[in-house]
């Protein structure tokens, strides 16, 4: 499914040198994370987490919004199975997200809601056009934007998203900075230079290095402080051990440009 | 007690439609978290929390004062085992406001030090008049401010709060916006009105989504990810099935206004 | 080793009345972390947990850097062994600073970069000068900032330090501040007078109430909120038993200057 851009998907994929471009492509229905939109979502990521050329993702998105959350059309009458159903999958695409060995950059150019919210807030950065915003509105339709709230909640502020998830209130995307959900807020026409900018710098480096590092920013953050040590005493050890290292290490002693192999990382027995 | 202002009473209750505001009324005293004081604040919690007609609180206080924490007056010389009891007390009433299905709002129209500090601290959002200061000047007498860290440090961050707390210095309402202490600061002419507001948006909203909701962000915010989501999928499906839930996306895709039920959520066993 | 200076010594120490500071004072080497570096911070570290009649650490720096991180020269083609141990070593100065009953101010003048910047994230409080910068820029050479994380993601909110950890770049000490991690910049000529002022105002308040207070604040971050409030619980009432809370409440109530013991607390069983 990678590499090709088919005019019926529901997200559309562009590789450019190292770096992998999924766009929402359903302005319609304002990019709504129906349940084809996860389906294919979840199998693109897979795909991306087995190919190693990729070194970067930008999740885009058609349109005037960015993505709307889930299509209610879909979410009345159900049954209790078929609702467990659908938030789960979400959940895989979230967690997805979270599990990439490549950094994945959000490009928020619009109205991000709810899950649509949810979704800039799983990414690992976000760059956000002066003509975006956040809100997680569930609670004005009865139903309150808990499973958002996951990852919401672990970038901003807890009063800040305490009166987000009360009142569902829309936020700027120069606030949206100020309260640490998106990394940087340019004018609509930049928003692709913007973006490029750190497509750039980390595709640059060691995608041995980036790969250990992901996955020890989420994973340390949740555990305590000594025991965070501990591991990444070892992540250190295995990391300085991995040839990028030894060759990042050398052309910065020799004032030269390193060679980077991007072996896989070698990980500790958990 | 609910709907009575009794001139005794060191808290005065009004009730305003689906609103209830608690005052604390003992500005010749500061407001101080005397025995009595956490008593009766404690009965209130118990029996709003009982009372679904409540849907938000709004916690003020009279005089120049928010409330100036423990009553040094009743702390010297005691037993251990009153200062324990004292100390839970406290903390009952601390959690109580954190455990009440409805969003409790602090009105802070003065100064909040130490235990009263905390007490705006442990509120779900805080609407400050630009004359009200933040403080946990405990060290100052010998008694570092643990208990009011306790909610300080999970919304106010880390350096911040450790200067606050080593050094007791006033932080003034604009400066606690800025670190997420408060929500919204306004002049002190403002500060019903911008309450007010607060009190609207949530009043407006489905009782079931919101007691949801306000139990899953504290819990969800203290275990690891992956965790939450699990969770946090069985609190969305729980509240899909909901009747607030169906009528709130009919009346989304009907383009109508709902019509809450407000019955009370089924939380799945723990 | 405390309180003399010896001109061969890579950290100078200076005791000026209740303060201690310790300066790395290998400008010549960007003051990296070398094994030697780090085995006399070790020492000195150790030597200051029993030194009562030292009140609060301020950790300085020589030259136009504050701290490079790691010796590079030393972290070349090293066996598995002795990259954990100099990993481990670094780890045990870190967690010495958060866990000596002084608090420590770090006062950067200059650029922290990796483990320096690690070393500035671990100490209390930060006093920054305007030229300082920081970042962790070890992805640039293959080996991603992991044990400089630990601390970072602990103080700075995880957007600006993904950001910082996947592109390397350096944060200016105004926005250091901005992101939490300086609490106070100056320009560089109002560095010591900006120390000062927090050197003065935690010499004045009783080393028992900030021993109980400093090991409290990690602690009861680290723990679910119900939990930490039953050691709060504790740990407030031992403090109240305290001589110097009993001083420091009588001084309150009579209005008069506290004079305390700064005996040593009593820490309940774990």
């Amino acid at each position: 499914m990678l590499g090709a851009s088919s005019g019926e998907a529901f997200v559309k994929v562009e590789r450019v040198a190292a770096a992998l471009r999924l766009t929402l492509a359903r302005p319609s229905r304002r990019n709504a994370l129906s349940e084809l939109m996860l389906q294919e979502l979840e199998l693109h990521l897979s795909a991306i987490a087995e190919d190693r050329s990729i070194r970067v993702i930008v999740l885009a998105a058609e349109g005037p919004v960015f993505c709307s959350g889930h299509d209610l059309a879909e979410m009345r009458g159900r049954t209790e199975e078929e609702y467990r159903h659908l938030f789960a999958r979400c959940t895989r695409v979230m967690l997805g997200l979270r599990r990439l060995p490549q950094p994945v950059i959000a490009r928020v150019q619009g109205l991000a809601t709810a899950a649509g919210c949810q979704l800039a807030a799983a990414c690992d950065l976000v760059v956000a056009a002066d003509t975006a915003g956040f809100a997680t509105p569930g609670v004005k339709i009865g139903l309150f934007c808990t499973t958002p709230m996951v990852p919401l909640i672990r970038v901003v502020p807890p009063r800040v998203a305490m009166e987000m998830l009360l009142t569902g209130r829309v936020v700027s995307a120069v606030e949206a900075r100020q309260i640490g959900l998106v990394n940087r807020v340019v004018p609509a026409d930049q928003l692709d230079e913007a973006v490029e900018e750190y497509v750039l710098a980390i595709s640059q480096a060691s995608a041995t290095a980036l790969e250990i590092g992901k996955r020890a920013f989420y994973d340390l953050a949740e555990i305590p402080e000594v025991e965070a040590y501990q591991k990444a005493v070892e992540l250190m050890t295995q990391n300085a051990l991995a040839c990028d290292a030894q060759e990042g290490i050398g052309a910065f002693l020799e004032k030269r440009t390193p060679h980077w192999q991007h072996t896989r990382p070698h990980f500790p027995a958990e």
